[in-house]
């Protein structure tokens, strides 16, 4: 049972609850008309500590879409919120106006705290550079729904895999399914951390510096910038950058069946032209953010499509 | 058919189509409790990439009027959505979200960019110095609701119509009715640019810095703000500005039946005595405003009232 | 008949208008699934001139639990409302919009102009060191809920007594009725000043620096925060600051049946250990908030109930 339980981090739920989450998301996305009452008197409070407004715009046109309603902040600099007062206590007040919390946070560790204080169901819309585990509900959905199942796939993680969160939490998650390869495309400077490779032991994988190489043996690419400042020396970062780039002479090496996902916003990592590639997933997966985040909000609120 | 139209400027729609959205608007106006739930289970973003707070709170105003649904952002300066990535990418990963877009931009031509990416129905909610044509749908809809027609009047235009968005775009959009004078009312250094007189070339006008003058000629009087930053003498500012500041006395010398129209906000140059006249019809034109919008909003979702 | 009226400060109502308001809230709380579409087809406009994002969250998920919409916006310092416009134009234009306004701001006595050119019901959310009448509703109901009646108790009100508004408008609220006495707990730089004891010279009150012996007298105890900033000597405040934190020791020297009232945001002039008491009221106070705004916002616009 998922009601009123709290996501800070993606295991706090088994693989079948994430599963019937993903498959929730899947039908409500074949059918949306039959879901925009089901949260009808209910209320959604958006704590965002730190603006994200893709995160916040998906949180809200989901609970939008499902009939219900939502108050909130998009940014609390000059807000009254933090007029000293702990997060606890913010959790608790707010959590006797609405039924249900979505935060962002600058600080990692804030949505384990906030959560501990919280009555009402609480969602962790990332918290620093620590989780933000509807990105990855989002990530996997979008595999799910395009290949029929989460298990026996090769994945590659390429770009920055030092520092990004994304592919962290994607790695781990994926790592409770069987059959699963990864292949971490990065270069020395921003290859795959040990705590990260500890964390899925159980899972082959190999590592390279090139993303052609790569290509053909990917059945899912996951795409992620590389950052200028990441490097010491700029002039590495200049003869690096392009390597990793994904354009239609990358794709042209690739499996007709592999698909291509972003976490967004993209800068120029991938090329505009790749958009009309078929394989390419990443605008769909933003897609299927709201479709998870509405089926994850249902499962908490523990509502359900009256016949 | 407007049904899955974008709006970037007037005259992206025929004269007969823009008749269309004038007249529901003002059968709306009438009887808005037949409206409430025409746009239920639609969804409105509000893009403001550049703070507007009159046009956001009107739009948001007129979608929930029709029992619509919104999310958005008022001022991006600290969003998410400029963190590098493309208005085209941004467009397309809202339009995932959304049954229609209004935006509002600071850059001339951001809306004509974001229309050919966006696959639901796209509204410029003002982009730069360029065009705001929800504000000429509101000009016209209160004309036309206190008049009967667009057809046959004299139209004065004063103030500063150099720079002036709003006149600019009356006038072209006037100019495609019959029977239409334009007074143009300015100092020389703010009278209307050649640029627009050419494209409403097919209509009587005369130029006049006097607004005493012209008082008793117009049949609608649309005043708009000169500003002291816009002349480079401050004394020839000062020796105008009175000049261009409606009062009683000023009202005096007006036809019976004239209207007065200002696209607000106004500073001082109407005279606050003024708003008690009859003919002092700015506030009715801000309310008009909101209904054209729900009438907009509805024509270009196709949202019809079930009986 | 509260139906179209406007709240600006506490005494504009009744003790009876006010005691229909306190036991529609009451009634809500009981059974708020009643009132979820009381308020379906009605707009609330939600205007903070001054961010407030405690009192904004209540306003906006009372009209939400009421099926009203809310338009708005939580900091207008880059927004168009401050071109220039007067306050009164702003109203009269939003109030075309609206059913009802809720008003946040910075000056006193802007509450006053705003709701002379409002032709809506219109509330005071606070202005400045002025007026906070819903604060003052939430501190009555929270009383009057917990005690059955508003007659016969003594309320302890400690810490800044000189600057707080809050208890300012609580003393002058609760001394139109009967039985009641005062204890102003405080140290001489922050005692209640003598216009406020003119206001209330009906009732019978005592001074004093010393919570611990006012404990034990205290029907109702109402802690502010005491700070440092008030203070010309920080000394004086090093010396006092500890007198004034309500700790269990202290808890353990009031009546069984007391209970404590904050206005919120708390400090740290409540140590967290109070919460688990069941006299903490505070947490209590905060939602009761929410449903004497409920309340308010159906009286004034005349919502009922349809069996």
């Amino acid at each position: 049972m998922l009601e009123n339980r709290h996501l800070v981090q993606p295991d706090d739920f088994t693989v079948e609850e994430i599963d019937s989450i993903l498959d929730l998301g899947m039908k409500i996305k074949k059918t949306p008309e039959d879901y925009t009452r089901v949260c009808e008197g209910k209320l959604l409070a958006t704590l965002f500590y730190e603006p994200s407004t893709r995160t916040r715009l998906s949180f809200e046109a989901a609970m939008n879409r499902l009939g219900g309603r939502i108050i909130g902040f998009s940014d609390p600099s000059a807000s009254s919120v933090s007029k000293g007062e702990s997060l606890e206590d913010t959790i608790t007040i707010v959590g006797n106006y609405v039924d249900i919390i979505a935060m962002r946070h600058f600080e990692s560790g804030a949505a384990n705290i906030a959560s501990r204080a919280s009555k009402k169901p609480f969602i962790n819309a990332g918290d620093g550079k620590n989780q933000h585990p509807t990105q990855t509900l989002t990530d996997l959905i979008t595999i799910k729904a395009n290949r029929g199942s989460l298990d026996n796939m090769t994945i590659g993680m390429c770009g920055d895999l030092k520092y990004g969160r994304t592919v962290h939490s994607l790695a781990k998650a994926m790592s409770r399914y069987t059959g699963i390869k990864f292949i971490f495309i990065a270069p020395k400077e921003l290859e795959m951390p040990d705590y990260v490779k500890e964390q899925i032991s159980n899972v082959e994988y190999e590592e390279t510096t090139s993303l052609e190489e790569a290509m053909a043996k990917c059945d899912v690419l996951y795409m992620t910038r590389v950052q200028r400042e990441r490097f010491d020396d700029p002039q590495q970062y200049e003869r690096l950058k392009d390597s990793y780039i994904l354009d239609t002479d990358k794709m042209s090496l690739a499996k007709d069946d592999m698909m291509v996902l972003h976490p967004l916003p993209r800068v120029n990592e991938i090329s505009v032209e790749v958009d009309e590639d078929p394989r390419a997933k990443y605008f769909e997966q933003a897609e299927y953010g709201m479709y998870v985040r509405m089926a994850l909000i249902m499962k908490l609120l523990g509502c359900k499509v009256v016949d």
